[in-house]
């Protein structure tokens, strides 16, 4: 395919390095030129506008945050200018609000939209197993599944509503958060006990919590090590804000989210905001006086 | 082995009834006599008082609570005309508190210690299957070992001192309960935006959440099917307040354990004590107005 | 004085009135133009456009949040051609986030700018009696400071920095949550044992809570009389809402609030937004079952 | 009258004291032998067991805790020998539970039992300046009433049912520790924007929240002053867990409550157990890197 991609971060690059291995075609922009040097290497045609990137047959975009996407997609008018028929993919992780009103936009601009936010972090990313989450039209999304396979282990299709897709991105990471704050406050229960939390998180993985996020986030617990982040405490925090106001949105309480919420917070005031994600283990130990 | 076993409720009988199995002479009390018949219908000898069950090389006990465990051992005197000896092997989930209390009082009364609590709800027990978490001195653990072969399929040894085993199973009861309610949390968040919930469970149990408790407490939720109960959302609550009193003696903040309790509360207000610990799906939904 | 009001809600209207009968000549715009007939009556100009009220000496603000005065205030352009010179006092509930972008934005347009949010509700802006806090530059709030006498029974001068009013509002609105929820909690708790409500607010007031606060919206709780509001649920919602933000923005958790927004979500979840801010109580009374 | 004394602490040496100075005839007894001097110097009768106390017209005790109580007058087997006839008038702050329990086993001994916990710290007891929360039979008030004239300003009778009154000492208790968090996580929010936590404080007790809970605590706050301790935090922990549980006695959720406890329990775990139950403002601004 003959796509365009816009943002290369960690995740981005990542992801238009593996559209490039796959063979497709691959415009690039980004905001400071820095990594599309690398992309260039690998093939990929650098552009000087996101207007020259939103060309082609699709074009891809994984921007840092609401306002980022904003300023680039909306204030920049970028959809105005859109080749009609061109899909855009949009793989970053946004409030639901901000989604829905792309919808409409994008609608308005006759540019077909699919959410697609992927789940895992930069090292996924490069490895090219991440999971989509991918919502919209269903024929757009046939339409860009060849670079999503390039992209992704497995494509998770959510239905037809772009939000949809959104939602369900940050209820994961909500439900992430949560497993990380509360093993955090079981191994301050058990150390102080004089208990080994390695045998505990041991124990626990082998029984009833098996899977990635205790055997990952739970072994930078037990050796309370934060350092280098794989995922930082501060994004970790913007995407509990998220799912605090998803949920708002639809009248729903989230307390464990809020608690969440506050000791991330704790985390960032006494700066840990980039360590990473797990040092919600290393707050529950110092409110223990650990 | 010649053993006696006192508390014969759901799990208590699954667990006599496997030693039975395994070959093991059984002397079985309980304080009702209700469900001795079955266990003498598989070859237990049925005694009048725990004192005669308190004999033997060892004995079980699966009472129901620290009220129940100190009505029948403290009490009643049990300890005090124990033969020297005898192996106890503690197989309730009981406070912290009291289990030091009878790691002092066994010492004094020349009675090997060992606490074992369960992982498992009684299905699991009748087929064999429970992790046992045991901890005391190594011999006495050593010379009951084929007893919680019979009922266990795996023995997790977590040290010689008792209490540590109710530590690591209150912890991973309150892991338990944090997981329900934030997938119940999650779910009512995703409901309300319009997404089937049956999907979300599918997605997040297919990455990054696979095991038991969230493909079993999750699928409660989804179905809306509390009953019946196969935990009860009263023994939940108890073991989240054992769970927050054991964080509260090694001064260790349980926030997210604060919140589980103040669900459990509503719950039980709303007639839901019986229901299944994955009733607190229900609450989060409640309070969403849904 | 010769000044221009801008926003006629309940509040509004109310502070416009005073400043009228206290011989000041008042300009009123409204963006519906329902409210300006009766101020029109007191001996208020009526004018079409926020341009043609921001004139004068002083132009006061009283819009419902921040999108509202956003869009009149920035968006359309009103300090571009504000006369240089001129005092914006700016008496509504904000964000801090945007009352600093105001602060820049005066500044650059050459308008004094002054932050004066109020204590109290529509019946206590009628009589004139509000608390207002106000910051600024000295010289502006002595400018205004015959019309603010003509709004409020007293003005705190609370610093140079305009912000630091939005903060201190919302930090009083944050302790009124907290101090409704706190008095629904424990009422509660002794209706639960059977005592009087009553009793227990006379206690109360009569011993370590005198005030307004635990009188007034106690009393609410006791009679469980919600309607008609004199402060709604989903303003109160809103004002917690920027507490939190102002928190997060210097890092600091804020448990209790994220409490009370759980619970005025609650609210809303159960078509209770347009009740009285006190059904906070009527959230625990559920809650318990009752 | 001629009175007995137990437990003679900060609180009951000030209230034993004031009844002498009122010119009643006072028995006292104190576990450890230290308090009784100053008594005695001031006209009271040493005795040395709690049997020697308990006779008279009348008792009053002012134990430590639940357990000090429950080993005096249950375990030692202070009722069973009780005089027919004798009232018994309880004023320390115990479980509700236990009130409940004390009212049957004080009818089963034919002692009159008055439940009246006070309000006030040392400095007040002292002064004589208590409130009390009186729940018996009303005959039996009604004959230690001199005595209560001589120990607070105003007895407050809540009740024929004793353990009413310590349900509404709790929820005092609750409320007060619920007013200090709340004040000082909104302090550590004013703070962080640079206010002066000073006018913040003289700005809510002029305005929303007279009294002497903000004037009182919150000075501590301000003044980051801890020490010395009025009334403990440790003995605040106390009062909201036995406040927490007569609120699940009930199925009344208490969430705030949670929020003060896992404060209350990282003040412990820092070290700040003795200092004064205003240290929660301590805690809230350590939560906030400060």
């Amino acid at each position: 395919m003959d796509i365009g991609f816009i943002g290369l971060g960690g995740m981005g690059s990542a992801m238009a390095g593996n559209a490039l291995k796959a063979g497709h075609a691959v415009r690039v922009w980004n905001r400071s030129p820095g990594p599309t040097k690398a992309l260039a290497d690998q093939g990929a045609s650098v552009v000087d506008t996101p207007e020259q990137a939103f060309a082609g047959d699709a074009v891809f975009s994984m921007l840092a945050d609401d306002t980022a996407l904003r300023t680039v997609l909306v204030d920049g008018g970028l959809l105005r200018q859109a080749p009609k028929g061109i899909v855009h993919v949009n793989m970053a992780t946004i409030s639901v609000a901000l989604a829905e009103e792309l919808t409409a936009l994008h609608a308005q601009h006759g540019v077909a939209y699919v959410a697609a936010p992927v789940l895992g972090r930069p090292d996924v990313a490069a490895a090219g197993k991440l999971n989509i989450f991918a919502a919209g039209p269903g024929e757009a999304i046939d339409r860009v599944q060849p670079v999503l396979d390039a992209i992704g282990q497995k494509t998770w299709r959510v239905g037809t509503t772009p939000q949809h897709a959104n939602v369900l991105k940050l209820a994961v990471n909500f439900m992430l958060a949560s497993a990380i704050e509360t093993f955090g406050e079981a191994a301050a229960m058990v150390s102080g006990h004089g208990i080994d939390q390695q045998m505990f998180l041991d124990l626990i993985t082998s029984t009833l919590f098996p899977g990635p996020v205790y055997q990952g986030y739970g072994k930078l617990i037990v050796e309370d090590r934060y350092e280098p982040a794989l995922f930082k405490a501060r994004l970790g925090l913007k995407d509990v804000r998220l799912a605090l106001a998803a949920a708002e949105a639809v009248n729903t309480p989230l307390p464990v989210g809020s608690v969440v919420r506050d000791n991330l917070i704790d985390a960032i005031a006494h700066g840990e905001g980039d360590k990473d994600f797990a040092v919600l283990g290393k707050v529950a130990a110092r409110r223990a006086g650990r």
